[in-house]
């Protein structure tokens, strides 16, 4: 057997105790919130079939599904000649029928279709699992990572898309992060290319404009210039992308600029009912109107949305939009849904930046009894047993081990509570308890310890 | 793109939100016990090095073994003469370097040894994740399923497993489940084998009496004279595995039928001080010292746990053990290690058969607003976000739908409350609260629905 020290795969990560209980608080947060507007749980298969998968990102996307070889003589259900040519792709097609999970949107769109006939609709659906990604690993790049989803599927309602902008203030305010959404429409972006005359090009502009935010105005106009938009095109769509002022003005401008587009006029309309229902009730954070926001994927056909952090550079901490035929690549047409995704290892890296986490102090256990021995161990244990019952965490240490070394193990396990009991202490049934974080120690019954443990666990 | 129906891969599962409401119950229960006890949480990947697991589960088990395929240009990795061998295991170990976890055992084992000098010992870990093997599916088996193990690592003493026996006791109770605990220490067994004269012989003899639920007394007292054990030997050994009588009776017995058995005597302290500590804090479920329990894995070395279901034909639905070198396998010798993994899945299937999972009513959703129109859903909206604000999950039917479609989302999703506000009760500052298990309805201010709501939550 090997004994290199064990690592891990490239892009992986083992969670501590205090990573897991900061991600918790993340996942919380947004669980909470996706609870309290009425969403519903469902989880997939870590594995699904392989057809299911492929063709739905991409060819780069395809490239970096993680493809899980099949069991068995896998080589004898290959054909000599296919075998012999070594090509990976088509190999990789004969001897894995299965792949992990790349995101959560195609697993739910085939979910759905699966299920279509139990499915109450409208179905508001949340899920919170690992995908994975072959890509290539870098910082705040993972090749397992979280994403925390929620669509509405079967409402084309824009109160829909209002919610999801009431869940993501609330989430950010909750975690104590500044944030400001970003909130465009596909139909605007169309009206836009049919304005500057190229109708027939948007695929082209929106994954041109996508990428102002990294490489600038300037090589996002080179870009569309090679693509074939001319110059006298370029210069109508030059001011639109810088746009500047209120949500108002914007809208203004854009109604009287859009008017003769069909589609850019529509777009217009739901931005301006959706802020309606918003305004209903107010969001904390700042909601900007930014027609550079264009994001790269194909199946958005109405609103789409962006999250930014205010106080720390970090790409997109959230992301969404409407999308009119999601379950179409699986037969189920004519089916509108609108959802949106938190990027939970982004938020965690936010939060660690801007140092927003609470002290994990108290978290896992709220009180270490001293172990000095059998006798002494069993007169603490039932007190341990009631604190349990009132909600409090709480143990022994295992053996009757040096004193310094149990202090040792509640203080660098940042237990907040040492309760001790020798001779004295059970002659008059009492006990000992020191806090840790003033170091003051107290002689106590049983009922006043559960009151102190009480007021700190309620804090 | 493929159209035909959609599925997954055998052996996995999709999870409806009432399938994830009683499993969060039990996964809630299992967590909450296991913090309740100053145990912490860590997780690690889904893919672990393939070196990391083969070799730890046997060959039967390696060949369980997902693995994951390499990406890029796999085939031109492999040599010619390999490739033209179309030997499955070798090829395998050439074109994947990584696997999905088979259990969760083995990837702590690891991230012990790995993260050794950042742990502070004993190490009390909990760790919930999903594991996969490539076994046959069929009822009670996937591919892919939970696993909730928590170890104390790090620590010898015999309080470990006195707490594991309480942790035990209390999710089966809290889940309302009777189980019956069945221990057994692995030195009394090789006593017995000592005792019996086959002392090099333990290791056939457990496999052997592992096999005593399945496949009855016969069988094993044949499968062991075939292993070379005597029949005189098999005429001591046969009393032994019907050993009836209280616990005293039988460690009584015991204690004497060992006495010249070094290694039986410390297994028969080791139940006795077990049994002590376990006393000072009484279990509600039976615990019986069954010597026929034997627990085929290798790595025990002292006590083994089993815990049945005592109304409902079951396996185990929780295991585990004492192992004194665990960490061994990656090179980190002498520490010694106990723990226990509940079964959540097996958990679920004795909840269904015995009706204990509570009804879903309002777990989801305890209130929908119908939706009248922009001016109705607008009255609404501040009042739900009261409602939220004092932790009543509820929603807005998202678009106007006929009334008789909106109740029924209600029904359908079971939801206990629907409010509504039109023309009427909007001039009045008044909703009216449907109670949809009684039919009730009455108008009502907002605070008096929050009162209800309130009381409803909290019942």
């Amino acid at each position: 057997m090997a004994k290199d020290k064990p690592g891990i795969p490239k892009g992986t990560r083992d969670f501590d105790p205090l990573e897991i209980s900061r991600r918790e608080l993340i996942f919380d947060t947004i669980r909470e919130t996706y609870r309290m507007h009425g969403f519903r749980p469902i989880e997939t298969p870590a594995m699904e079939n392989l057809s299911t998968l492929t063709g739905k990102y991409g060819e780069e996307g395809d490239r970096l599904i993680f493809r899980v070889l099949n069991s068995g003589d896998f080589p004898s259900k290959v054909d000599d000649a296919e075998w012999q040519s070594k090509n990976p792709q088509r190999l990789a097609a004969r001897i894995s029928d299965k792949a992990l999970r790349y995101d959560l949107t195609v697993p739910f769109a085939r979910y759905v279709v699966q299920h279509q006939h139990h499915i109450v609709f409208p179905f508001k659906r949340y899920q919170m699992q690992p995908v994975w990604r072959a890509d290539r690993p870098q910082k705040g790049r993972y090749r397992e990572f979280f994403q925390c989803d929620a669509d509405v599927i079967g409402s084309d309602s824009l109160f829909n898309e209002a919610e999801f902008f009431q869940i993501i203030d609330k989430v950010f305010s909750q975690l104590n992060i500044d944030v400001r959404i970003l909130v465009n429409n596909r139909k605007i972006l169309a009206g836009v290319a049919e304005y500057i005359g190229f109708p027939h090009k948007m695929g082209l502009i929106t994954t041109a404009i996508d990428k102002l935010d990294k490489v600038g105005l300037d090589q996002v106009l080179d870009e569309l210039a090679r693509g074939g938009i001319t110059v006298e095109a370029l210069e109508k769509l030059n001011p639109l992308l810088q746009l500047s002022g209120s949500n108002d003005e914007k809208m203004a401008f854009l109604s009287d600029l859009l008017k003769d587009s069909e589609t850019g006029t529509r777009g217009v309309e739901e931005v301006r009912e959706m802020l309606d229902i918003i305004a209903v009730t107010p969001l904390h954070c700042e909601l900007v109107l930014d027609l550079s926001l264009a994001r790269g994927l194909d199946y958005y056909t109405g609103a789409i949305i962006e999250v930014k952090a205010l106080d720390v550079e970090m790409g997109s901490l959230c992301g969404g939009g409407r999308y009119d035929d999601l379950t179409g690549i699986f037969g189920l047409n004519d089916v509108s849904g609108v959802g949106i995704s938190f990027g939970a290892d982004r938020i965690y890296d936010v939060m660690l930046a801007l140092e927003r986490f609470p002290d994990i102090t108290g978290t896992f256990s709220q009180l270490l009894a001293i172990n000095f021995g059998p006798k002494e161990r069993n007169y603490c244990l039932p007190a341990l047993e009631n604190l349990r019952s009132i909600g409090v965490q709480c143990e022994m240490y295992p053996e009757p081990a040096k004193l310094k070394k149990q202090m040792q193990y509640a203080d660098k396990n940042s237990i907040p509570f040492v309760l001790m009991a020798g001779e004295e202490e059970m002659k008059r049934q009492v006990f000992s308890l020191k806090d840790m974080r003033s170091g003051d120690q107290q002689e106590l019954m049983l009922e006043q310890i559960s009151d102190v443990l009480m007021k700190y666990i309620e804090r």
